[in-house]
């Protein structure tokens, strides 16, 4: 059987998988009465976010389908674009439908049978999220790979890149104004202004809020993993594809085993991530902690061992396979770096300055989030060293590609655990919305217990990779241009390049500033909708009429998307202008300054974020007064900070930088024939 | 006469010039009874801080010149070294000392002669400072490049820059710690714990707080410009040093003019300074903000006729010209944007903001400081871009370099703007302790008013040309390598580049932390000694004893130079740990990713912290409620954040970046034996 068949085979299986868990889903108990209205507003709400992005997704694939048409004159990397929106867009549809239904039932399970029934529910909805995403990246890029890899045409698969990050950009950017407009809108008119509580039916707003969660945290997450997860196989195929013969010799294997790799060690990367999935099942009689963990490092061991095999097989040098480790276990120091900034001492430490006011929380957790920096970033400068020691010059930047292949190949597990957490939430939601017992509630709130931690260590991972694949695309970038241009290299010394790293660090602070102005701009559209539901609806407040929750998602939803695509046309397009007028030179030191200024910002924001987030739970729990207190209400000021910090500026920096990694990429072939730029 | 004397000439013309100024002003009226006895306090607290802290800053300076000593085996870098750091040093103590002549003169003088009169002493205060800077820096560099120019001991002369580093960062950073520290400390123990209100002479703490503004906007912002005018001065006869022969011919001149060009402006443009000096004082009878700006434009337009004369005299290329006007325009446009931001329309937005609460003031804060950072970066873009076209290939960094002096080449009157600022400031607070008049007041807060402008500008055109200097000096570091290590190039390609760039990052961020961090650390150590005071002087509170204030101002002067050791030795050390250790190119990456970053962050922090000190201060004068309302306290907390923001931790980047630019080019010709680090 021919080798490139692999990757399709095992996209069909896990799709398959996938879909078999998503039909025992569907048969669980969904709930009845008032479990299960409320579960079904959520679900059609977020089902009412989905079909007004893609609406508005569609127009903006549809332009850049004929645009890259125009571009190139052939048909080929705009098909290839169109796959890679379509198979994201697949993966999100699927992945969050799943989650919608899986949130309702793991209620149901936590009332009627108990913690370990309610986490193997939870986590079988996040499963179809993560093995959908996996099996997704396979089968789309894998197809193509399988159409393009040995002809000519092997750059049009840069196109699934653009056409995932398109996706990406909408889901997470969008998403995250979405989920941000809607918790402060529904907290601050339902709250604040009609006095009733959080989570209370009767607002409007409130719907749209747990509809944020799943739009934010499942499907927005699952597009960002997404594009990382492709973006680092497209980036190694390319620089693959671009080896010398000198180069190739070292490396050992063939160029065309060489491309194939990541594709090769995402397949496998699947079956672990199975198997992993397995190893949470058998484990869930125990906490949920240890199943969750028990499955990660499970998986990821089987995956570093395979990978062994994997390059051994291919006759690859078994340096590349430290590539591989190295990855894998920079992904886990990242994440556990994220886990201690945003709930180890540091964040006791915080909440303890809330005693000193609002003024303190913020120094404080701004120093946090600076400080927080320098583990991660120095674990990707040691990847970047590790794998340019280990492999001849010219290929060091391959092994980057394959240490993020290596963080990423598991990712139908990781994406599982991310997944389950908003699950858990949501089924908490459920649970206090509808007023079952205290019993099922500590149930729910254990399992939204690990899912914070799960959450935590999955944003510093997705900073990590995206971080990671980012760098191999711009690697890639320039290894495509110097085919066509012979001694081209992106010099600091090069004024062209200084000037392009300058533009590029503008980018970073120019998107989180819109992104965080978004958030506040759409939470108004939101506020006067509930406030006019309050006033038109008769018998609302009474609860003798239902809000018009759809209404307010709608316009949540249009707020947001009209919202985003102020950063989404800035993200596309800047390296376009900048590659044509100012050069292939500047476009390169732009996406270096880029890629620095979003990793740090992306892990000052989600640590910041996480640990204010954190510290405000903690105080809650009782701590230095507990709720109701000047401290509390310090800590509340860093919450709503850090809220969109986290969820909203923060993980717009991976798609940034992605996006513009992939379009400059996706442009690379254009731009060799012209590469000075307007000035010359 | 030999040209290389002309910068000595000038820079003891120019000296000769502040002593007029300074023996003129001690002949005025220094006041008597409470506001002599305020104003000596407030000196001699100065005096304290200068002496506490030159006494660490020599055993540093001690322990650097042996080390240079040591690495190159001759004497010369060290002695250059120590010529810089004496500059310096002379430079900040002689301007601190007669800003805190200055400024109870200017009180007497609103008191007895009114405006226009208060006006020119100010200035005049200021002025010292400003001609300081300018003369020493023509002094010492002139001297030093009369005996290393044409030696094969150039390269000794970069050890001036790092001697003016080494100052910039106790004054800067230590400072900057100081004056916030002694700001909250004096706050907190004063009007919330004893109930006294703000400047009252009974609080020990007090004094500190005005000594504050002395050492952090006079000394530290004096020897931040220092090291930036000096920089670049150095940058450029570094680039120039390394040219190639061909290159040469196309600029124009000789390699010595080339050489000699920054001296040249820069003595040009301090006699334009003296001539804008004056200016002011013939404008002194106009409103304050009108006098000001005719002086600089004067300066700066006389200054660009000069230096067309000077390039045209020495036979170089008319396009070196254009960097100039590109450096001069630069700065201005820098400044009014950075005015805009800090004054403008987002300013009463910020405000507004407070309406719905303090974190509203937080995120709309961090996003227009995120926001203001675009068009100053462009602009420092364009600058490279317009000199590299300007240029021949290899030239357009000098261009850049010779922009960055053209920005800072009328020093002597920027700096006098910028020095007047705290002057009128002090000025005014002196007024309020000693219970003067409304009239009086009236004049002070109208000079103080204008203060806060011009340091706003002020603060803008510090970070553009520092970083420009820092750019110039990077670029002077590549070409230093570059001379004994033939093909060495940055190219962000190159895997050990990228990691330097990522380390870089790191920096900035750090710094960030721990700087913000030590302010509040120090705030507590001074809030123990005056609660002490307090406690154990008696009759302190009825007024019958006075404070030990100087015993306030040394012990905020201990904890603030203890807490800047840290982030010092890291801006000193990471250079060499790095270059030596990971090689040449990891260390150009990592100036090149700290360049970028710490250029954001320094804006970034600098106008949000700026805007936000407005925004609570456009509230206090009444609007949306004024003083006492929520909006209130929500701008409260903003200011308080914005402290450090933009005293404290956005100053330090400037240092930080030049520190390591200045220490990495000191450091070249080591490196340049050894370009590859340990791992080879």
């Amino acid at each position: 059987m021919s080798l490139e068949l692999i990757p399709i085979i095992l996209g069909v299986i896990g799709l398959v998988i996938a879909v078999l868990i998503f039909a025992m889903l569907l048969k669980m108990p969904a709930g009845t009465g008032k479990v299960k209205e409320i579960a079904d507003d959520i679900h059609n709400g977020a089902m009412v976010f989905m079909k007004r992005e893609y609406t508005i997704l569609v127009g903006f694939v549809v332009v850049l389908f004929i645009a890259l048409y125009v571009g190139f004159e052939t048909w080929h990397t705009s098909a290839s674009f169109l796959t890679g929106a379509v198979c994201s867009g697949v993966a999100g549809y699927f992945g969050m439908f799943s989650a919608t239904k899986a949130n309702v039932r793991t209620t149901v399970s936590a009332n009627e049978k108990g913690a370990a029934s309610a986490l193997s529910v939870a986590f079988y909805g996040g499963s179809i999220m993560g093995l959908t995403v996996a099996a997704m990246g396979l089968l789309g890029l894998g197809s193509l790979y399988y159409l393009f890899g040995s002809t000519e045409h092997v750059h049009a698969i840069h196109g699934f890149g653009m056409g995932a990050s398109i996706v990406a950009l909408f889901s997470r950017v969008g998403g995250g104004i979405f989920t941000k407009s809607a918790d402060v809108g529904a907290d601050l008119v339902g709250k604040i202004e009609a006095g009733i509580p959080e989570d209370d039916p009767r607002n409007p707003g409130v719907i749209a809020d747990n509809v944020g969660d799943n739009v934010g945290d499942v499907a927005g997450m699952g597009s960002d993993i997404f594009e990382s997860y492709c973006g680092s196989m497209i980036a190694c195929i390319a620089i693959a594809s671009t080896m010398t013969t000198g180069t190739i010799a070292i490396m050992g294997g063939t160029q065309s085993y060489l491309m194939f790799l990541p594709l090769g060690l995402a397949s496998v990367g699947l079956i672990c991530s199975i198997l992993g999935i397995f190893i949470v099942k058998m484990f869930s009689n125990k906490p949920a902690d240890v199943a969750l963990r028990a499955g990660t490092i499970g998986a990821a061991l089987l995956f570093i061992l395979a990978a062994y095999v994997v390059i051994h097989k291919l006759g690859i040098s078994v340096n590349v396979w430290w590539s591989v480790v190295a990855g894998a276990v920079g992904g886990i120091i990242i994440g556990l770096v994220t886990e201690y900034y945003t709930g180890g001492s540091p964040v006791r430490k915080l909440a303890k300055s809330g005693e000193t006011g609002s003024a303190t929380v913020m120094i404080s957790g701004l120093a946090l989030g600076m400080e927080s920096v320098v583990i991660p970033v120095v674990t990707l400068a040691a990847i970047i060293l590790i794998t340019s020691l280990l492999l001849p010059e010219g290929a060091g930047i391959y092994g980057v590609g394959i240490a993020a292949v290596g963080m990423l190949a598991t990712v139908g597990i990781t994406m599982a655990i991310d997944a389950y957490g908003p699950v858990a939430d949501n089924a908490g939601g459920i649970a206090e919305m509808a007023g079952l017992g205290a019993e099922t509630r500590a149930i729910t709130d254990g399992l939204d217990e690990v899912g914070n931690t799960t959450a935590a260590i999955g944003k510093g991972f997705a900073i990590g990779a995206a971080g990671l694949a980012a760098l191999a695309l711009i690697a890639a970038f320039i290894e495509t241009i110097s085919v066509s241009v012979p001694n081209f290299s992106l010099d600091i010394g090069n004024p062209k390049v200084l000037m392009g790293m300058f533009l590029g660090g503008i980018f970073p602070f120019l998107v989180s500033a819109m992104t965080m102005r978004a958030v506040g701009d759409a939470a108004f559209d939101l506020i006067k909708e509930i406030r006019r539901q309050f006033k038109e609806i008769p018998g609302l407040m009474e609860g003798t009429a239902k809000p018009d929750s759809n209404k307010c998602v709608d316009i949540a939803t249009t707020a947001a998307l009209k919202r985003m695509i102020a950063p989404g046309l800035l993200a596309v397009l800047s390296p376009v202008f900048i590659g044509f007028v100012l050069g292939a030179a500047a476009l390169g030191g732009m996406l270096g300054g880029a890629l620095i200024t979003c990793v740090l910002m992306a892990l000052m924001m989600a640590n910041a974020g996480g640990a204010w987030d954190n510290a405000k739970k903690y105080v809650e729990k009782g701590n230095f007064g507990g709720k109701g207190t000047d401290t509390h209400a310090a800590v509340v000021v860093g919450d709503t900070v850090g809220d969109p910090f986290k969820d909203t500026s923060g993980p717009a920096m991976n798609i940034l930088i992605n996006v513009m990694a992939i379009v400059s990429l996706v442009i690379a072939p254009l731009l060799a024939a012209n590469p000075n730029g307007i000035f010359g």
